[in-house]
């Protein structure tokens, strides 16, 4: 029995990657000095990554990542990551993240994209701006991982039907498009960038018009960098509610495009915009969400799907353009797994709080920072269903699936249904433990509190409903809920099969 | 375009089946008069049975049931017979079930084998001993025609990885084992009757014994014939509650018994006992049931899974015996889909009821009456998603997937994921589709209320949690509502796809 995994060559890797982190730990620290903040929590930080980075660094003299070392690469970086972020929280020691588990948390979410909170009081007499900067800056840099990996990376590690996107989005992997994965992240990082610079200006734009008196400069920035990875941290403890509806409609087409294959965008730049029309995901995207935001404003309109009890919320019986806004809103929120509120759907029936629960599982595009189950896999899901009923008739007939351009590979499909599987199963498990835990150790929770608790971590979404409601946060729970809250987030991020891949025998032994 | 199913043969057929009925109508027929009843429900209903029967076979004179007609004739089999057996309920007009919806909606609840009930009173008061009973029949008889279907019928159909049922017992198909469906029939009918026949005996038996005053000899045959087809019907309004421990003790082999599939007792009384106890999904089937008993153990024993407000159930802390008792038995009633109530369980915490909500996904084995997604389907699942994980390392490796004795077939095991995803969307659109109508008819639903709706009628369980509570029932609906739930019923006994295939137009035009 020999080791098959140069597991050295991954976590030099990791030194790399941690020493590259000094470069976005210095906004924050920029941000501390501007504000005249203490820059001490991120000094540190920085200090600890090119020291840890270093030493990491040691353990190969010439990383090549291998196709096994991968998977090892890729886990151990949103392990290591999320923990050197932690310390800034820790070393700042405000609020409730000056907790290990809290801080832990709260950077996890943050790195992962999921936007699910631990700080019970967001305002700027608890914590700096450096530090809530941060707080947003995770999810940015999360954001750009996450595209790489999905990509770039994963397509090449062939788990869980990754390679769907290059049949999705044919020429753009690695050997073809360009030379190398860095060239394949720079192509993805200029798009990425681009539209994060505008969503700046277009927030920032309607304060100076004078349409959005808090969008200030600092909130523009703020958001923009939680919108982009689909994220959803608000500095505002009530999430976008704290803003004009002018601005709450300028979110919703950047939440769509951050929800969108951003190796589609790259065609559209490059004389190619028909790719992104034609792309079966992208119209499956944009008639989920048409539908889903179709049947909320329907249920918001006529009143049917708001309890008595939404006073505080006011009323949208009758009146469409907020009944409209905050339904499409919601609902691009949820399929994107963004996770913002424009309103505390908390106060919404139980019947309408479901609708958004389902919603949950759907999930963005591939080839974006979305998380969960994500469209392409409910449309293969689809066809694969569509054609067993057709062959169950003609049972000799071969039937290709095919997506926006290419024929998928069986391989592939079979990589997507095993990948659905073992997140609904994975769902169901970890919502019978939390639950468990909740008996135990509080807070007492309904089933679709409890579902949407597994869900918004799992599906890196971030909020969910009741105790978990928009303007609550995850405070009340345990820390070994809270631990295993952690690692939902890191699993379900990863797609789960190149985390659990690791977790075989067959993969470090032979 | 010419038409390519001779629907005549299915129709002519489904006739045959009709007069057939006449015969298990003659039961209730003679209980009306051992209990100097009214015989009329019944007598017309013989009446209609042999008019129609007759009139539908002279569509065709020489009806030999082919691949395409087998599915028409399954489909319109589960309505005709239901169609049939809801006249004694609106003739007798006694109850609810005097109302042709609520008729209907029982009718296939009892035939559907799932136990979900529209009476509002359950007592010799409101019902004659006839009427109870024939609800009580319909059950069994269901569960005759269900135990065909699975095993010697849908197989042959190659419908939803229904073949898994020839890979697990090989030679018992129609053509190997004996020389046509009616000899397959009969082989199973035996067992299936030999064990009611023992229930009967063992249930009786108690009460002679004098440890079972209530189980009257009326009681002992009510019962066995809505257990052995996972049925749960029960003429005590509050189901095996009404009973003493050790009758619920006597039940539960049964209910594990049927559960099972009958093919596997073929082979047990047939030399081959072995079979049973080395069978992959057998094996599965008892490990699910212990562990799912044995968590649910330990929430009533610690009380951790009880509420405070459980005063009426009484509390099972520290009572190992109760607790115990009270642990297996809703476990088996919920995996073998059989719905019966040992307590009132919707005392039990939320977190307790979402545990049972999960285990209602579960559902029996292939070959027999169970209802649900069935635990090979589960145990392919696992094997498929474990090949997953090791290809994705070994990508050139072919990885067969084994049950007992064979290596399944590829085109089995997409029909059995087809199918499971296929039954998960269905479970999450109706689920929403009930929630609606509730909002604008009643009754007020929560989330766990309104997913165990859909599951209770979908899995062919029965009762469900808070208004549909096993002492509860199904009035409060719509009558929308509840005409969907019948669609349910019939769609979710077909395994979904049987019936979704005759919607599709390649099955009807060529
Ligand atoms: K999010
Ligand atoms: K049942």
């Amino acid at each position: 029995m020999g080791l098959r995994v140069e597991y050295g060559i991954s976590v030099s890797l990791v030194g790399t990657v941690l020493k590259y982190m000094t470069i976005p730990l210095l906004a924050p620290l920029v941000t501390a000095l501007i504000y005249g903040e203490r820059v001490l929590p991120f000094a540190i930080t920085i200090v600890i990554a090119i020291v840890a980075g270093t030493l990491l660094e040691r353990l190969h003299p010439e990383p090549k990542l291998g196709h096994r070392e991968g998977f090892l690469f890729v886990a151990l970086t949103w392990l290591a990551v999320p923990i050197l972020g932690m310390i800034p929280y820790l070393v700042a020691g405000q609020g409730t993240i000056g907790h290990p588990v809290d801080a832990l948390f709260e950077s996890m979410s943050g790195f992962t994209t999921t936007g699910a909170t631990v700080l019970a009081d967001i305002s700027f007499e608890t914590h700096s701006r450096s530090v809530l900067l941060w707080r947003q800056f995770t999810q940015w840099l999360g954001g750009l991982g996450i595209i790489v990996l999905m990509v770039a990376i994963l397509p090449q590690l062939s788990v869980g039907g990754a390679q769907v996107m290059e049949e999705e989005a044919p020429g753009f992997s690695i050997e073809k498009l360009t030379p190398g994965i860095q060239e394949t992240a720079r192509a993805l990082w200029k798009i990425y960038i681009g539209f994060t610079v505008l969503a700046i200006a277009l927030y920032y734009g309607w304060n100076l018009a004078g349409f959005a008196p808090e969008m200030t400069f600092y909130n523009a920035v703020a958001h923009a960098i939680t919108t982009m990875p689909t994220g959803g941290f608000s500095p505002e403890a009530r999430s976008i509610e704290a803003f004009s509806p002018v601005i709450q409609w300028t979110i919703m087409p950047f939440m769509l495009i951050a929800g969108t294959n951003f190796a589609l965008f790259w065609y559209a730049f490059h004389g190619k915009p028909g790719r992104l029309v034609e792309n079966t995901e992208f119209r499956s995207y944009v008639s989920t969400v048409t539908v889903a935001g179709g049947v909320l404003f329907l249920l918001l309109v006529t009143g049917a799907g708001v309890t008595e009890v939404a006073v505080p919320v006011g009323s949208l019986t009758g009146e469409f353009e907020s009944a409209a806004r905050h339904a499409l809103f919601q609902s691009l929120s949820f399929i994107t797994t963004t996770g913002y509120a424009s309103l505390d759907f908390n106060a919404w029936s139980p019947a309408t709080q479901t609708v958004l629960l389902f919603m949950m599982f759907f999930g963005g595009s591939v080839g974006s920072a979305a998380g969960s189950i994500k469209i392409i896999r409910w449309y293969v899901i689809q066809r694969f269903v569509r054609r067993e009923l057709y062959t169950t008739v003609h049972p000799d007939a071969v039937v290709p699936i095919r997506t926006s351009t290419e024929v998928l590979d069986e391989e592939t499909i079979r990589g997507l249904l095993a990948f659905t599987f073992l997140f609904l199963v994975l769902f169901a498990v970890s919502t019978v433990l939390l639950y468990f835990d909740s008996l135990r150790a509080g807070p007492s929770l309904s089933t679709l509190e409890a579902m949407s608790t597994t869900m918004a971590t799992l599906g890196n979404i971030g909020p969910g409903f009741g105790t978990v409601g928009p303007m609550n946060n995850y405070l009340p729970f345990s820390n070994t809920a809270k631990l295993y809250m952690v690692f939902l987030m890191w699993i379900g991020r990863l797609e789960i099969l190149s985390v659990l891949i690791i977790l075989t025998p067959t993969y470090w032994w032979q």
